[in-house]
C-alpha cells in the first residue's frame, strides 16, 4: 500500500468549493484496493466510465478522488475519498446521495465519516437553539436533563393524556412520544397532541410535551403547526423514515422550536453513527439527538455511544451544541452510571423502566428527577 | 423448534384490521431464539416491557405476536411476526418504521419478507400507470422497454441537452438523468429540465426524457409540476431519500405521471431487494423500479434479481404491474442474455456503456434499439 493514509482530519481541497474527504471502510484484498477505491470514486460522483466523459472540468472538478488507503486489518481498509462539494448543491438528500447513495448497496462498504467543509455548516444551519436553547426552556443551567416516553401505542389519546399528567406531575423535563406513535384511528395525531398538551400544561410543572412528527412534509408541518398552537415546544422526527431534506427544511420553518431527532431506520451497520447522528442530523438541525446507548437492547458498544455524543456536542463550525440522548432499555438502575459515562450535558431518557412502576408512577419518575439533577452537585461535595 | 412453521403465505389474521405477518431472519443460538422472536415482536410493536402496560386492548391487538420461528440452517433463524395493520396508519413511513424502524439498528436482525393485506393494496394504490401505461405511452406493444442514463453530473444544462438529442435520435425509448443530478449551481433543475425537454422533443422520435427530482416534498413537487409544463411524461425519484411517504404522495398528486424508483440509499443488506424493490416501492406507486442486476458493479445475485422482477409484475391485489429496470453497469454486449433472463415486461437500461461510443452514440443507440426490439421476434422465427 503506498498510498498516502493519516488518521488526522484534512482541511477541504479548495479548486471550486472545494471537496469534502468522505471516509468508507471496504473490506477487499490487498492487491484489490486500489481499484476498488477508483471503483467507488466514481460510483460516489460522475458514476461512469471515464471513458464516456469528454469534459475536461468534470475530470477535474466533479470526479471523485482517491486520497488515501490505509490497511486497519488484513482485508478491511479505510479508504479516503475527496467529493466536489457543488454536487451536493448544499442539499441535505443530496449530500446523503452523494456520500452513500450507490454505495449503501454494496456490501463491501461502509461510510464511516466525511471531513464538511465550513461553507457547509454554515449553508445547512445546524440545530434552532441547541443545548443552550433547551436548558433556558427547561431553566436548568447545568445539570442532566431528563426525559421519559410515552407509550405503548395502541393507547387512546386519553390514556396517553392521563400517563404524560403522571410523569409530568413528577417534574420530568420532557415526555415525548414513542417512534411508533404517529396518526392511527386509535390515535389521531390531533387529539392526541391536543389532549397530551392540556394535561403537560395542568400539570404546572416545567415539562415539555414533544410529540412525534410523521407523514409526508406537507403533513408532518401541518402537525407541527398544530402542536405550537398547543403550545408545544419541541418535536420528534426521525430524519432516516421522513427524508433528511424534509427533516432541515422543516427545522428551517420552525425556528423557535426544538427538534428531537430519532433514528428509526437508520441501519446501523452501514453507516457509522457518530457520522450519521452526531454529525448529520446536527448538520441539518437536530437540538437533540436520540441513539442506541450501549449496553441496552441495541449493540451499539461504548465507544460508538461516546463518539457519538462526542460529535453532537463538540466546538463544531460555530453550530449549536447538539444533545445527546442515549436510549434504548435504558432502566432507573443504571443512570449513575450513564450519568458518569455521559457527563452533564446530556439527556436521560427513561422509558418502559419508568412506565413499568404504573401506580407509583409520579412518584417514581420525581424520585429519578430529583437524583438525576443532584447528581453531580452530591457526587462533587 | 417446536414452533409452527410454513413457507406458505398466510392469510392476514382478523381482528381489528387483522394483521400483517413480517418475516425477518434472525442470527441466533438456537436456545435464545424464541425469546430474541419475543423482543423484537415488542421492539416492532408496543417497544415497552410488558410489564409497563396495563391496558387489555393493547396486549390483544397491538402487540406483535410471533407466528412462527424457522431454523434455515445452524444460527440463522426465519422469524415470522404478525403485527396489527391498525399501527401503520395506513401511511408509507410508518408502515416502514412499523415494519423495520427500531430493528433497523440492531446487526442481528434483517427484514425478509411481509405480507400486505388487500386493504393496505388498497389504500396505498400502487402505480399510476403500471407496465400497461408504459406500453402506451411508448407505443411499444410486447417488446422490452430500452433506457439510457444521462451523465456525468457536472455537465451543463446545454451539454446534457445534447447527449439527450443524439440518444433521442437513436430511437431509445426512455432517457433517465443520472442519480447524481439533482439542482446544483453548475446544471440548475430547471435550466436542465428545459434544455434536455426541449432537445427530445425536437429529436422527433417518441423518447421520454425522465428528469431526477430532488430535495424536500414542496421543492420536488415544484420540480415536478415544471416538468409537467415541458411535456415530460415520467420522472424519477429515490424513495430512499425523499423518504417514501412524500414519493407516496408525488404519485397521489401527479396521477397521469409514470414514477421511476430509484434505489439510492437503499442500503442493500438489510432490507431484502424483493421486499424493499418489488413489493414495496410498488406498493408507494413505481411504475418503473431500477435495482442492481446480477453480474454488474453490485452484488445481487441471479436469484435475487429476478426475485425483485417477479414481485414487480406479479398480479398481487390488482395493482398495476410495475416494471423492473435491472441496472448497474449493464453493457450492449450483455443484452441478449439479460432479456433471455428477464423476457419482454423489462425495460434495459444502458449507461455508460452507451455513452463510452462518444461520437457513434446516436448509431449505437439505434442499434440497441432496433436489437433489442426485435430480440424475442427473432429468436421465435
Amino acid at each position: 500500500m503506498d498510498s498516502s493514509s493519516s488518521k488526522c482530519e484534512k482541511k477541504p481541497e479548495r479548486g471550486a468549493l472545494g471537496r469534502m474527504t468522505v471516509t468508507y471502510r471496504v473490506r477487499s484484498d490487498a492487491a484489490s484496493i486500489e481499484a476498488r477505491a477508483e471503483a467507488i470514486a466514481i460510483e460516489q460522483s460522475v458514476e461512469t466510465p471515464l471513458a464516456a466523459i469528454s469534459d475536461e472540468t468534470v475530470l477535474r472538478d466533479i470526479l471523485g478522488k482517491v486520497q488515501g488507503i490505509r490497511e486497519l486489518e488484513a482485508g478491511l481498509f479505510e479508504v479516503q475519498i475527496g467529493l466536489a462539494v457543488e454536487t451536493t448543491g448544499f442539499e441535505a438528500g443530496q449530500l446523503l446521495n452523494m456520500l452513500f447513495g450507490n454505495s449503501s448497496m454494496q456490501e463491501d462498504v461502509t461510510l464511516n465519516d466525511a471531513e464538511i467543509p465550513d461553507i457547509m455548516a454554515a449553508r445547512f444551519g445546524g440545530p434552532n437553539v441547541g443545548i443552550a436553547g433547551l436548558r433556558a426552556k427547561c431553566g436548568a443551567d447545568t445539570r442532566v436533563f431528563t426525559c421519559a416516553a410515552l407509550k405503548p401505542q395502541g393507547l387512546s389519546p386519553k390514556k396517553l393524556a392521563s400517563l404524560a399528567a403522571r410523569l409530568a406531575a413528577g417534574g420530568i423535563d420532557f415526555i415525548k412520544d414513542d417512534h411508533g406513535i404517529a396518526d392511527q384511528a386509535y390515535s389521531p395525531f390531533a387529539d392526541r397532541v391536543r389532549a397530551c398538551a392540556e394535561a403537560v400544561r395542568r400539570a404546572g410543572s416545567r415539562t415539555l410535551y414533544v410529540p412525534n412528527i410523521s407523514g409526508s412534509f406537507d403533513i408532518a408541518r401541518g402537525q407541527i403547526a398544530l402542536a405550537i398552537e398547543e403550545g408545544v415546544e419541541a418535536v420528534m422526527i426521525p430524519p432516516m423514515i421522513l427524508g433528511v431534506s424534509n427533516f432541515h427544511r422543516l427545522v428551517g420553518e420552525f425556528p423557535s422550536m426544538a427538534f428531537f431527532g430519532h433514528p428509526a431506520m437508520a441501519g446501523a451497520s452501514r453507516i457509522a453513527p457518530p457520522l450519521l447522528f452526531g454529525k448529520l442530523f446536527r448538520l441539518f438541525g437536530a437540538d437533540v439527538v436520540i441513539y442506541p446507548n450501549y449496553g441496552g437492547r441495541f449493540s451499539y458498544s461504548p465507544e460508538t455511544s461516546r463518539a457519538v455524543a462526542d460529535a453532537a456536542r463538540r466546538d463544531w463550525y460555530g453550530l449549536r451544541r447538539c444533545l445527546p440522548c442515549p436510549a434504548g432499555g435504558m432502566t432507573l438502575e443504571r443512570a449513575p452510571e450513564i450519568l458518569d459515562f455521559y457527563g452533564p450535558d446530556t439527556m436521560l431518557l427513561i422509558g418502559g423502566s419508568l412506565l413499568s412502576e404504573r401506580d407509583r408512577l409520579t412518584e417514581a419518575t420525581a424520585e429519578f428527577v430529583e437524583r438525576v439533577a443532584r447528581y453531580f452537585e452530591d457526587k462533587n461535595r
